[in-house]
């Protein structure tokens, strides 16, 4: 039998175990231009959460009782398909199936070995790319600028901290406990470091950690943090919006109004995808594989053991409980 | 005598007539390297409320018991100074005076007749120049594209939506009267005007008006005529904030967080001042002078007399008592 994971009913704020359910199915069949794909890892990312709302957003919402869908890297384990064998290792938008059936459309060849596969839902993959194309298409540093950089420690945060680095900038942390802020330091080469949780004052810690103020603030969190990171941007300043996890549980979030201090500082804020890069896609790959073969850069993973632990590690995603990019290990 | 309106108390919230103190001196007299000046046209500006606030801005504040200043036009009736001679024009941040020295320093000279002195501080001025490259620089407006503009009656918005309208796009102004409405629609060819005071759901409003979506909201007013704006943007929207004139005298103000809506919709928000773009104020200008002699353009002033009247006339901006630019002609 074959084990799947739908969307039971939509989150209300935060999502709960609940909102999921695993049900069962037989062993899917392959026909001809088709190939048979096995699980191998599961990416869980917080953008995911918008589309189990019933809501109009950048991609379709997910339906209800059918599966939840994320990138995946699979095994083709059957192949009825010219450009597919036995043995191939992709990687894709697939439904969370133990196994599953595709036309290959939209599926990429990962030519790795099984044990480097994972870094392509990470450092090599959507969250690196989104690291590299966001700091320097839309916050476009220049050496000496100060950048903030609030969940710091997640996949793409610690990404984006590091190439700061590489351009010659000052690179500031925001995350939510020691340990992070540790390997923060210590692997990822960050100047500085804040826990926000152990912060009175943040607007105040952020101020002293940036005495030339804050030129670019990458933005992964929105809400309360982001507050006090604007409180404290220079002149000219760009605000790269990646994600907003802090207020994606939310309904109808209110906070100080923004235009006043982007006026007073004519600064730039700008929500942007991946996606919206898709042309350099393929230079920010070559970049990003130069940098880590010349070891430049680092790479976290917290990897969860087990098909059936899929919604949880989704679910940690908004208590912080990841260390660098969170993907499941199915098989 | 001399008469000088001085800051009496820093306004809380809205600016009162309490707020500013008429005093007398004694006639200025010059000496060598100095020109004495008369006030002819004094201009209003929501922006100056900013600098009443004892706060850092791009600007520094106004001292207490020390003159408000402002774009003001002279006529200079004594000269000590070899390149300005009786009866010379000039335009510069001067003090709200009925005569003042200066040294001539960031004074223009205005080769114009009396009769058009006034369009420097409107079309010609700083307005006519914020609309123009604000809509330019940050809106970057396509043919065939929405602009909705919010105080679209004052003296920036009534330009940037007979600009928008050169430039191929379709034209929506909010503004706050039927007689206002009525001038955007018959004398600047808005093709939609929406009176937000008499209309029950905003957002419903703008969305009827812009069948296409909101591609460019060149904002004049921020608070919640933006946020029903922002419900209505399009994919890789541009919005100007050029001035945030609701909340200008407003202590704290909140309202909905912005960033989940700018990363759905990858839209940028930029803060601007004219004063970024001094290096292209001669083409501006050039561009401008052109459209208004081909009749292309059109402006509204509205002009309240004497000098008395100046802090009312400033105060009234907040009541959107002005169509286009708003002027106190002294003499």
């Amino acid at each position: 039998m074959n084990k799947i994971i739908v969307l039971d009913k939509r989150p209300l704020g935060r999502p709960d175990i609940t909102d999921f359910r695993f049900i069962q199915e037989e062993m899917p069949q392959i026909t001809e231009g088709e190939i048979l794909l096995e699980t191998l890892f599961v990416s869980v990312d917080p953008y995911l959460r918008g589309r189990m709302n019933d809501a109009k957003s950048y991609v379709p919402p997910f339906e209800l009782n059918k599966p939840v869908q994320s990138t995946i890297i699979a095994k083709v384990i059957g192949s009825h398909h010219g450009e597919f064998r036995d043995g191939d290792f992709v990687s894709g938008n697939l439904d969370w199936k133990e196994y599953q059936t595709s036309s290959g459309k939209g599926l990429i060849k990962l030519n790795a070995p099984l044990g480097d596969l994972s870094k392509y839902l990470g450092v090599l993959g959507m969250t690196g790319m989104t690291a590299y194309l966001g700091l320097t298409e839309v916050g476009k540093p220049n050496a000496g600028e100060t950048i903030v950089i609030s969940g710091a420690a997640g996949a793409v945060g610690s990404v984006v901290g590091q190439i700061g680095k590489i351009l010659g900038c000052r690179v500031v942390g925001i995350t939510s406990t020691d340990k992070k802020a540790d390997l923060l330091k210590s692997k990822f080469h960050f100047d500085e470091v804040i826990n926000y949780i152990k912060t009175p004052d943040l607007k105040v810690a952020i101020k002293e950690a940036c005495r030339a103020g804050v030129d670019i603030y990458f933005d992964n969190v929105g809400g309360e943090i982001s507050d006090a990171v604007l409180f404290n941007i220079n002149k000219y300043a760009r605000i790269p919006l990646c994600g907003a996890i802090s207020l994606y549980n939310e309904v109808n979030p209110v906070g100080p109004r923004l235009q006043p201090i982007l006026i007073i500082k004519r600064a730039m804020m700008r929500g942007f995808l991946v996606s919206d890069f898709t042309d350099q896609f393929p230079a920010a790959i070559q970049q990003l594989a130069f940098w880590l073969k010349e070891g430049k850069i680092s790479y976290a993973e917290t990897i969860v053991q087990g098909f059936d632990n899929i919604p949880q590690a989704f679910i940690d995603l908004f208590d912080g409980k990841n260390e660098g990019k969170m993907i499941v290990k199915v098989k």
